[in-house]
This record gives structure tokens, C-alpha cells and sequence, in this order.
């Protein structure tokens, strides 16, 4: 399906400083529960609105990261920020009252990816001393944006995914300490022709299967080159396609490949149906997790590929498809 | 109400290869009529719905941008894109048959400004070949997605911006001709407290003097140091608060400042109130007209602020205000 190879961006000179995550109770209740930063047991994070708490999470998500690299929001050279709600309100309501210099993406559950990829060929280009990487996703505002009202009570089918109350935050600097950001490939957009909006993972598995074949043939290396090969959150369904199509291939990536979306919960004590899924879930999932083994070393190179659904409900009640994005950032310890 | 200074990015290798437009009826209709590539009657531009049209216009105005400068999909190695849909729709519709790398973007109705800018620092760093900034609004599918269904025939308040139908898009590389893309500084979020969605211009007005100011500061010029000052779409409320805003720093902007949002339309003989508004606005301006008059030299220097309103009906329905940014890209003929 693909005509244009694009490029992969090599990095000399970007490496992430500090990183943080904020989780819901949920995500808190998970067998990764105890490496996240902060764990907020309501919901509402004492705000009035589910919308509003969101935004607190990732303001609490960057603010954790400055606190670990002692960066007050006047050293801030530029954010790059989004999440799942219309305008992306997560991020300018959650962001506004630092006054740093913002730019706003939008690529659902890939925004961390992108945030990563833009923030490291910022930095490692000299424009600026640090860039930033935020996002976040609520459970209760992505599900009555998306699918039904929470109090309706509809029925999960078992494709669904959790969207994660969760955000990750990351600064990346010209440091020269792990982890390193060593290249990123940016995603084509990839239409499976998938229009149940209760199968993102589906929808995504195609663009991440793009975007990793890319990957690999411009850096020359395959699954074995890397400790791991994360995908943002395909979940269950999403990652057997993944498996089948790079099998096509002759690549067998299932024994390398991790995906967030099936690591935040224990799928068989909490009731996730494919697993979890939301800009917040990958992003606190490296955050917490996999960027602190990248850093001491007990994992030397990863490959973390951020999948987002662009679901419109709009579209896809005028019987329009469901497409899929994914980017990859290279994650090194040297 | 600055905290952080940000920084002004310079750029020494990057200039617009081409550059097109397509527009609506009323702005085919208005002042500029002549001056864009192709104006669509029809606005739904032969699809099923209005959220279609726009994608439509989006591809289309690529395509124009690619057909000018004899570039293919396969040459394409980057597009920034993002439009004022939910979801970004218009972008991830319009584009996703080209199967270019993709990055979204949102910043509103600066969307086009962030695109400039983004392009212009891959280009300029060496990290592609060539980055592509493309952005779109649709009256009718902005008025009901942020305001009221169209059959409702709500009457809009004379601070009440009209929502450009159009597209823009435009191809930045290395080439060594004008228009250059010289400089570009990054919007902070800015929240005056203004809750009315009718008044979006009041809500950018200080996004647009912090962005001008630090601007300004950073290259040590002034509005005489430009042919124009040109800011998104304040509309008419929202100009006269900038203007207000710069002469208390004893800055007279006024007579350098052009708005697109002002000069789309015919104010007197076309129904739309403040001026006009949306992604499209601004980016259809400076493709169909002001790109030009740097490109011919009749225009020496120039800067592109395009405005962005981060409204969220959501938001203000839950009694939230309505954050402003400011992008601002410098572009020259040498």
C-alpha cells in the first residue's frame, strides 16, 4: 500500500533528561501501578469536569518532569502537545498557565511518538535547548466523546479498548546522558477500510505495520536489533494483525514486540476487554517503564512505536472509515 | 503576562517552492476572487457532506502545490496538516490517499503558521528534502460543529466571524529563490478570559501582541522594519484590541498591519459580520495573494502571524474561556 518511502531522521545530539507520568486509579490498580510518579484515585482529580481533570492530569505530568530536571517554566524553550478531546483541550487548558512556548499536534494515540520525534530534531537541529513531549487521555472524557454517555451503560464488545486516565510527559535536551533518541520515522496515514469504532486496534495495526517495515529498512536492522519493540496500544486484536502482516514478510516479531496497551492492565483481574488505549497510555507506559530501563541500562535499544486511530465519530456516522497513523522513535542507552 | 521569553528560530535554508489555494463560493465572490487557484462553487465540492468537502479542498489545494512544482507523492517527504474538525478530519481525509509522512498538527486558525514554521526547521536542519504545510475550514461544517446546526438560522452577532471555506497548502525546500521563510517564533497560550464564542477575535488579540512583541524583540525589529504585519484572522474586534495593545508599548501597528480575516471578504456587500476566520483564511490569503508579492518583490519582507482561537465547545459549556496562540513566521524575498 505504500508509494512514498519517506525519510528516517538521525539524531546525533538529543537525549531525554527527565520524564514523568500521572495515572488514574485504574491504571494505579495495574501491574505497573507502582512505577508511575503520581497515582490520582478520583477521577476528577478535584476538578469540577472530566474534561477539566484531564487537563490537571498533564499539567501535573509536566510538572513532575521540571521538578527532576529543576527547570522552572522560564527555561522552557517549547512544548509539543495534544491529546484525544476536541481541540485537543487537554493540552491548552492544561498547559496554558505555564506560558511557554507551545505547538499543538494532533495524532490520537500516536501524540507521544510524535511529540518525541518533533522534540529531539528540534533540539539535536540547535534551534532551541530543550523541547518537551506532553499528552494525556481520561477514560471518562474519550468514551462520551467518542462512543456513548458513561451513564448510559452501554455494552463493551470484546474488541473494545480501555482509553487510559493517564499522562507522560518528557523533556529532551542535548545532554549527553541516556536515553538517547537516535532516529524517528514519521507514519503515512493507512485506511484498513475499518469503520467500528470499537476496533481501533484494527485500524492502527496496518500503519504500524508500514511504519516499522520503513523503519527497519532505512536503519538496516530487524525485530533482533532491538531489546524491544513497543507499539503505543494496538491491544490484543490489533497486535495478532500486526503479527500476521509482518509474517508476510518473513519477520516474525511477535517474541520482541510489546504493546502498552496489553502491559497498563491485568486483563484478566480488570475488566479491559482488548486492552488499554488513549495518548496517555503508551506515554506513561514508557515513562514509567520502559524509558527508565532504556536509562539504567538493562535495556540498550528500543524501538517504540506510537499507533493512533484519526476516528472521527463524525465521519464514521456519515459511513466513512476509521484511519490508522503510526510513528517510530529509536530509543538507545549509547 | 510573559513568562518565558521562547525563542525565534532563524532559518538560513529554506524558501517556498509553491504554493495554491482553493476557495469557496463567497470567497471566490469577494476581493480576492481572482487571485486563487481554483474556487469550487459548490460547497460541497461534489462529495456527500460538508465535513468531505473540506477534505476535499485540502487535497486539492495540495495537489495544486504539487502540480506547480512537478513533484509527485513518492518525492514528498513530509506534510504538517491539521484543520479546525474534530479529530482533523479535514487533514487526515483529504491527504491520506497521498500516503505521504504525516504529522498533525492543531493550533486552530494558526495551523498554517505552525505548518510554515515546522517546514521550514526540517528543511533548514537537512532532515528532508522537502515539508509541506496544509491546512482547511469549511463555513459549514465549523458553524455546526462549534456553533448551531445551519438550519436553525441563528442570527449571529456583529462580533461573529465568518469561517472561511478554504484551503491552502504550501512546499517548502532549499531552493535558492524566494519567498524565504527567514524566521519563525512559537506562540505561547494566552487566555484572556473571554467566554463568548462570538468573539473569537477578542480571545486572539493578546496571543497575537505577545507573539508580534517577542518577535520583535528577538530580531530587533519593528513594524516599520515590514511591508506588512499580517495577522490570521482577528476580524475587525479583534484588530483594534491589538492595535490598543502595541501603542501601550508606544508601538503604532496600525498602519503596517494587514488581517486576512479583513480583506477576504467585502464587508459591505457580503454578509459576515467581524471578517472572516478559520484554518483556511489566512492560508488561502497568503497563498492566492501575499507569498505572491514576496515572490515578485513588490513586498521585501513580511510576517505571518496567523492567530488561533483554542475554542472548545465543551469547554465553555462547563463555563471555561476560550485560550488564544500566535504563530509568527517571517518570510523575505531575499
Amino acid at each position: 500500500m505504500a508509494i512514498c518511502e519517506g525519510k528516517t531522521l538521525k539524531f546525533s545530539n538529543a537525549s531525554i533528561l527527565t520524564f514523568a507520568s500521572v495515572v488514574g486509579k485504574t491504571e494505579g490498580d495495574g501491574p505497573h501501578g507502582d512505577e508511575f510518579d503520581e497515582v490520582i484515585e478520583d477521577n476528577k482529580g478535584d476538578s469540577d469536569t472530566w474534561e477539566q481533570a484531564e487537563a490537571t492530569f498533564q499539567k501535573k505530568a509536566l510538572s513532575h518532569a521540571m521538578d527532576k530536571a529543576g527547570l522552572l517554566p522560564e527555561d522552557m524553550d517549547l512544548i509539543f502537545a495534544g491529546d484525544l478531546l476536541n481541540q485537543c483541550t487537554g493540552s491548552s487548558y492544561g498547559l496554558k498557565d505555564f506560558y511557554i512556548p507551545f505547538l499543538g499536534i494532533y495524532g490520537a494515540c500516536s501524540t507521544f511518538a510524535e511529540g518525541l520525534l518533533l522534540s529531539a530534531a528540534m533540539v539535536n537541529a540547535g534551534y532551541v535547548d530543550n523541547a518537551t513531549a506532553v499528552t494525556s487521555s481520561h477514560f471518562s472524557s474519550a468514551e462520551r466523546q467518542y462512543r456513548f454517555p458513561l451513564n448510559y451503560g452501554g455494552v463493551r464488545p470484546p474488541t473494545a479498548q480501555w482509553t487510559a486516565t493517564a499522562a507522560g510527559a518528557a523533556i529532551v535536551t542535548s545532554a549527553q546522558k541516556p536515553p538517547y533518541i537516535r532516529a524517528a520515522t514519521a507514519g503515512k496515514i493507512q485506511d484498513m477500510g475499518i469503520k467500528d469504532q470499537n476496533n481501533m486496534g484494527a485500524a492502527m495495526a496496518g500503519a504500524a505495520y508500514d511504519t516499522i517495515t520503513r523503519h527497519f529498512k532505512h536503519m538496516g536492522t530487524h525485530p533482533e536489533s532491538y531489546d524491544a519493540v513497543i507499539t503505543g496500544d494496538l491491544g490484543q486484536v490489533g497486535s495478532d494483525m500486526l503479527y500476521e502482516l509482518m509474517l508476510r514478510d518473513g519477520i516474525g516479531l511477535k517474541r520482541y514486540h510489546k504493546d502498552c496497551g496489553l502491559m497498563i492492565y491485568d486483563r484478566e483481574n480488570q475488566d479491559v476487554h482488548a486492552g488499554g488505549s488513549g495518548c496517555g497510555c503508551s506515554a506513561s507506559m514508557m515513562c514509567a517503564h520502559f524509558l527508565k530501563k532504556v536509562q539504567s541500562g538493562e535495556m540498550k535499544r528500543i524501538l517504540y512505536v506510537a499507533t493512533g486511530a484519526l476516528m472521527s465519530p463524525t465521519m464514521v456516522q456519515q459511513g466513512g472509515s476509521i484511519p490508522g497513523i503510526a510513528h517510530a522513535v529509536e530509543i538507545c542507552n549509547s
